[in-house]
């Protein structure tokens, strides 16, 4: 099957995947687990180490996405980062778009997480997420394959379904992390839920996987799969699962609704003044997971290793010379020296009704998400226009000129070139 | 949907069910359980005796079976004529054929019950069904359906599926019957079999039926029929539950394993025999049950009762003069007399090489189901040849002419009359 020809708007990166010398551990770096493992085993049927030397074929690596529609961030580019690991290893990436579950979202209408989507709305969300990872993946057709599980799964009757009901114990469904704590609780738990472990198992079926990447919280669904390839005659699949991603606060999943998350589509600048101020105990992790760079050879002092690690992981999204020039003006804002703007984002003044008061144009460029905490932070010192600070929320501008060509900041990281024109 | 027309290789039976005056309780005589019912609420919606009195069509009554191709006894009697008194009130029969589930069988592989059979088999199956049940049931097309329920089990998709299964909770199908102690003793409940019930529902969704027929058994799955109906818009069904038939030996379940049984295709004086010795407890709920004589109308003595049971039912199955024939036959041979042998059925002689042995024409008449069996009865004392006690095992018979015409027997209700032909 091939994959829609997505045209990149942005500037094709030089990601470091592609170019930087295999890690001979490029299997192992930043894995939580590895199922079956038995390294001492003399069975390589238990070992993927052992099959990926053996084998004299492509690996289906396998891994599934739910078509929701959600911006990636650097949490999520893991697990995609080590299907590009094994596509330069040889193997084929095998991207599932769980398309037929989100149409039918949940039955019950209870679950926030399956709403149910348009047939339309799982295409372009589909389509937004190849855009996002297109920095991450080889997208050669040899190397890449898309399909949608409505292929088989629309095809399935009661027969095949209560086969792969079958294959199942309630006990064992019941032991499932989530399941178990919700059953303790007396939460109910809707029989159909215990239907889509089996679904999933189910693609991995029908994709014939060799190895499925996911999630530590994805280890029962992979071995349901196993199990469910070994009742069809299949090779039982591999599990390689991936850490959580902690955020830039230091403490937390990364995740866009706590506000410490780092977007795959953030402009230059902004990525890089978030990465440049990760916290020291997470650098370690942050160039194990995000980059391919030898973790013996990194510069010694913290400093350093944020700027290296920012550089680095912007390169890969939007090429080394943007990450360049992200690094120098990240140095001159924080220097409060605005003269070098060129990788600063821009915002059109056009969009502003003059006379405008300082407050309504930090929300109105997207720098703060409401006219109220635009006002918060200008009242708390923490907004600058070329670098002089700005503390008087009703601070009234009568004209674009005026704003032509300055940078307006909120806090350390947020930037916006404001231009008198359609920029 | 129109029947298969039968041709019954019986005399037709003159049924009480036909001729009697109807009883004004038909509809709770011999019931466990009418659910809902409340008598004393206004709301009609709830009470099927309002329903019947205020509908001015003719209600659907479902009545489900599993084509097993097992033989039907009385005890399987009592729903088939449950059904027939409301076909007698003007309502339409649905016989429900479960064709689908029985071509699956239980994809564990483990149950008996649920046997995997071929179309041909179920088809067969449901030809004996109607066979044995044609005694009881009005066969006029307006008055029977005839459904298989692979009509619309073999369309439903993932995404129905998916919906039937999110209207049960897993602690709601946990807490049924069957489910609940096997969770507790931790024996391992597969996850399929809860599909069951939502199906067996699925099916009174599908025909559309007023009320639903069953063993007290069935509660949960006729509760479920109406959960789904509610859930796609009907309005429920009502479900009647019918006890389970103690058998003649007084104690047990009729079951055909115990031995206990009354089979409907059993010969005339076979069934005569065994109902005039129904033990005094069990009278009148057989006279309830299998009869629609008032109640209150019985003979005085137990032995009276006794005659008029076996006479009743006997009639029912094979017609009024069968029924006075087998009772004659039936006085005779417990007389030892066994002049009147009109009613005994025939066994062919030209089946048996001779010379033979005893204990071999014993089992070969039928009369014992094994050659050792036979040769237990006839050592215990219990074969008789037109009243004679026979005990040698060994006794050898050299030529068919010294048993033409005579009544063989073992126990006391056990009897052929052998014919040196091809009776």
């Amino acid at each position: 099957m091939s994959v829609t020809n997505l045209s990149s708007p942005r500037q094709e990166p030089s990601s470091q995947l592609a170019t930087a010398t295999p890690d001979p551990n490029w299997l192992r770096r930043g894995v939580s687990e590895i199922f079956p493992d038995q390294p001492d085993s003399s069975n390589p049927e238990e070992n993927l180490e052992k099959l990926l030397k053996m084998t004299n074929r492509p690996l289906r690596i396998k891994f599934g996405i739910d078509p929701t529609g959600a911006e990636i961030h650097l949490g999520h580019s893991i697990p995609v980062r080590k299907l590009r690991a094994f596509q330069d290893a040889g193997h084929k990436a095998v991207l599932l778009i769980g398309d037929f579950t989100a149409r039918i979202g949940d039955p019950t209408g209870r679950s926030e997480v399956r709403r149910q989507l348009s047939a339309a709305e799982v295409a372009e969300n589909a389509k937004n997420y190849l855009d996002q990872v297109r920095p991450i993946l080889d997208f050669a057709p040899d190397k890449l394959e898309v399909r949608y599980n409505s292929e088989w799964l629309s095809k399935l009757d009661l027969t095949k379904i209560l086969e792969l009901l079958s294959t199942m114990t309630v006990g064992q469904m019941l032991a499932k992390e989530g399941f178990a704590e919700r059953y303790e609780k007396e939460n109910p738990i809707y029989i159909h839920e215990f239907l889509y472990p089996l679904v999933q198992g189910y693609d991995s079926v029908a994709l014939e996987a060799d190895v499925e990447l996911g999630g530590t919280d994805q280890k029962f669904n992979i071995a349901v799969g196993r199990d469910l390839q070994r009742h069809f005659g299949q090779k039982p699949q591999f599990g390689v699962l991936l850490p959580i991603l902690i955020g830039t606060d230091g403490n937390q999943k990364m995740s866009k609704s706590l506000g410490n998350q780092v977007g795959l589509l953030e402009e230059p600048l902004l990525m890089y003044s978030k990465l440049e101020k990760t916290p020291d105990h997470l650098l370690k992790d942050y160039f194990e997971l995000l980059t391919n760079l030898p973790l013996d050879g990194l510069p010694e002092t913290p400093r350093d290793r944020q700027k290296l690690l920012a550089l680095e992981v912007v390169s890969q999204y939007h090429g080394k010379e943007a990450a360049q020039n992200a690094q120098k003006a990240a140095m001159s804002l924080v220097q409060g020296n605005t003269a070098d703007t060129s990788a600063v984002p821009e915002f059109s003044l056009s969009q502003i009704k003059f006379p405008a008061k300082l407050f309504y144009i930090v929300s109105a460029s997207g720098l703060c998400p409401t006219s109220s905490e635009a006002r918060r932070q200008v009242q708390g010192g923490a907004v600058k226009l070329d670098g002089d600070r700005l503390n008087q929320v009703d601070l009234i501008f009568n004209s674009p000129d005026e704003l032509d060509g300055k940078v307006l900041q909120v806090g350390k990281n947020k930037f916006v070139k404001l231009v008198n024109g359609n920029g």
